[in-house]
């Protein structure tokens, strides 16, 4: 398995002042094909910094990926540099000279004479044309011994800043030259389950001892905790790879069942809407709490205007009294936040838009708002479907933002539940 | 100054799972108080590469701060790893271990066993309690020529993952420390001014040539793109930096006027809510395109329920005809996406609510649903108050997410400005 490390240099990262998006997208990229990065590193764009990193990473890895620092501006340095340490000449390399000229071109944009240095390329590289910008990106072959203590070939691949760039350039040309170059080992499966209602500690006391023999048997078993939810991430290699971790998915979709929510590439609320637009039936919400982060991560979903009808953001009693319904003895004597008022909150919803099924939240948010009968975190959440409304309350005491993410996580997998239990109930 | 360092660990992010937003707001933070951070690395969760990890900056670095590992699952080896490379013991601290139960105490929740391995503490660390979560965050001081050459005494700061548990932490905890035990050399100045409705480039035009005395002086101008806004920053160092920094928010303040909406550590929601409540007027909203995001923003300001009476999100057309008096006449000729259909909705808010303010957004967030006359990113944002209706029409083409966060942020300062507007004119 060919070590790998990445080197992103730029000093807005050094600064904060962007977030560094690339470490994630080559990591994923490169795991999902069984490769794992060693090592990441940030740092500034200044001559010794980018020269250190470079040399160390060069000196424990086969493979070593930097990104950015291939502009045409004076903080772009990165080339000179690797040019200058690996003691190779620079010259121009015509075809990508006139792929810059060609780019602005097309553009109708003139050319700054500063971009023609984009074209400069250390003796011996592969150049890899960038489809979406003007720098190319380099694979330099490093010999054994220049830096690593070993005799194997390394490569350092340099990628263009830019992710509209960096991004086809990866996919397209580097990843099959990498893959082919340094070919797995062995056979690498992976396999991930993302898991709702279930904290981590208690999920892996549910699951680490009865897949106990398969983990001494090789397989690995990761657990990775966002807010209100955990991943269970399996993966094996070897010639048993596969096997190992088909028992291990086998193993935990039986311990952990309805917990599960996807084994793909997708959040809650995209299985929420897959399900309804599969089923061709509509959603309304009422969020007082919560106060449209429901909505919003539903329409975050494209194509959810397929089965969201939409609501009311019913964060004054006024407006739940007026919108939807809930009585003012109910407000008075029970109060905004109780079981009446969300069932309330979720019929007059679901009526309103003659949806058939309505969600609706009403809880206290904090930091302020809260009792002793009630406290801050104290929620109540209404599925009204068009023969039934269930309500279920939940505490969830943790700041303001987090409550209504895991609240609205909450609120998603009742309806997740309700409509696989319908669907197994014959009609 | 002090060399820092900072070293994530996490198999997860190694598999590109999760977004390293830790480097960006530690850096941010520290860059903020006039510290550099020299390096970044990322790890996987596993002994070998953790410990080389911080055996290298320790031997770099005079601080050395660490996130995640500090949890209670098998794959949280930091506090072991470190334990044993420092070669000190691991000792239960009684105050952390009555804080943990506690913890489940208050949340009505068993502990899990394994939750009290977070008690342990490496002999001589200074424990940061942890107000967010169970594990504790630790400081050691590591003496000099342990792993330094030097003979400067470093600090390993280790931290809990959880961004919700790290921000606190740090900021409450360890900025003072550090800054205490590290003084910069010299005294150091920072503003940060924030703008929205200019670009990085226009912005840079505007106040780069005008401030060029001031930067030929010593004051370091920086430029910080988000989504829907520019920071400026504005710092300097040594004796005159106050009086440099305070002329440079001078000029800036006449060169942008009303483009800054804060040079405060504070959103722009925050500023809306903040104008709102001290006037005593409240506010609706009603949300096609943006689907909930605009309500979600203002919720997420604590205190929000004094002025955010709630609103609409009229997803389908139904909900804009039923909810909001758009006359399905004007639905059929004018569409959905129309000044005509944002006047409607921002009136039928606001008399609905009978608030004081009502924004209404209808727009294409797509990727579908656009026409040559109306392409993808055309959205209409409209704001009626008691006496007039303004619409506004943008075209905001890019992804769904950042179509729903740029539409908020135009629909929030078109309120902003109102409020300023009417501030200044005499009743």
């Amino acid at each position: 398995m060919p070590r790998i490390q990445i080197i992103n240099t730029g000093t807005e990262l050094m600064l904060g002042r962007v977030l560094n998006t690339h470490q994630q997208w080559l990591c994923r990229q490169l795991a999902d094909h069984g490769y794992l990065v060693q090592r990441q590193i940030a740092v500034a764009d200044t001559g010794e910094a980018i020269v250190n990193a470079v040399r160390d990473s060069l000196a424990q890895a086969e493979v070593v990926i930097t990104t950015g620092g291939l502009g045409p501006t004076s903080d772009d340095l990165t080339r000179d540099l690797v040019a200058q340490l690996l003691g190779r000449q620079l010259t121009t390399d015509e075809r990508v000279l006139r792929h810059i000229e060609q780019y602005f071109l097309s553009r109708r944009r003139p050319q700054p004479e500063s971009t023609k240095v984009q074209a400069l390329v250390p003796e011996g590289a592969t150049v890899l044309m960038n489809a979406f910008g003007t720098a190319p990106g380099l694979i330099l072959e490093i010999p054994p011994h220049q830096f690593n203590p070993t005799d194997r070939t390394a490569w350092l691949i340099m990628l263009p800043g830019p992710p509209r760039e960096l991004r086809p350039m990866f996919s397209d040309q580097v990843l099959p030259q990498v893959t082919r170059r340094f070919p797995l080992p062995s056979t690498y499966v992976c396999r991930t389950l993302r898991t709702t209602g279930m904290g981590e500690s208690k999920l892996e006391e549910a699951i680490a001892q009865p897949l106990k023999a398969l983990t001494d048997a090789g397989l690995e078993l990761g657990y990775c905790a966002r807010m209100g939810e955990v991943d269970v991430r399996v993966s094996a290699c070897g010639p048993h790879a596969s096997t190992l971790v088909a028992s291990a998915e086998k193993m935990i979709r039986a311990l952990l069942a309805q917990y599960i929510y996807t084994a793909e590439e997708e959040s809650l609320e995209q299985v929420v809407v897959r399900l309804l637009t599969k089923r061709q039936q509509t959603l309304a919400v009422a969020e007082s709490c919560t106060g449209g982060c429901l909505a919003h991560r539903l329409t975050n979903v494209p194509g959810a205007s397929a089965v969201f009808w939409g609501g009311w953001i019913t964060y004054a009693n006024t407006a739940k009294l007026q919108e939807l319904g809930v009585s003012a003895a109910t407000l008075e004597t029970l109060g905004a936040v109780s079981e009446p008022t969300a069932q309330t909150m979720a019929e007059g919803a679901r009526a309103g838009a003659d949806a058939d099924y309505a969600l609706a939240i009403t809880g206290i948010a904090g930091p302020a708002g809260g009792s002793p009968e009630k406290p801050v975190g104290t929620v109540f959440i209404g599925l009204a479907t068009r023969t039934k409304t269930v309500v279920v309350q939940q505490l969830n005491q943790m700041d303001r933002e987090t409550f209504k993410y895991v609240t609205t996580q909450q609120a998603l997998e009742l309806l997740r539940r309700e409509l696989l239990a319908e669907q197994v109930t014959p009609a």
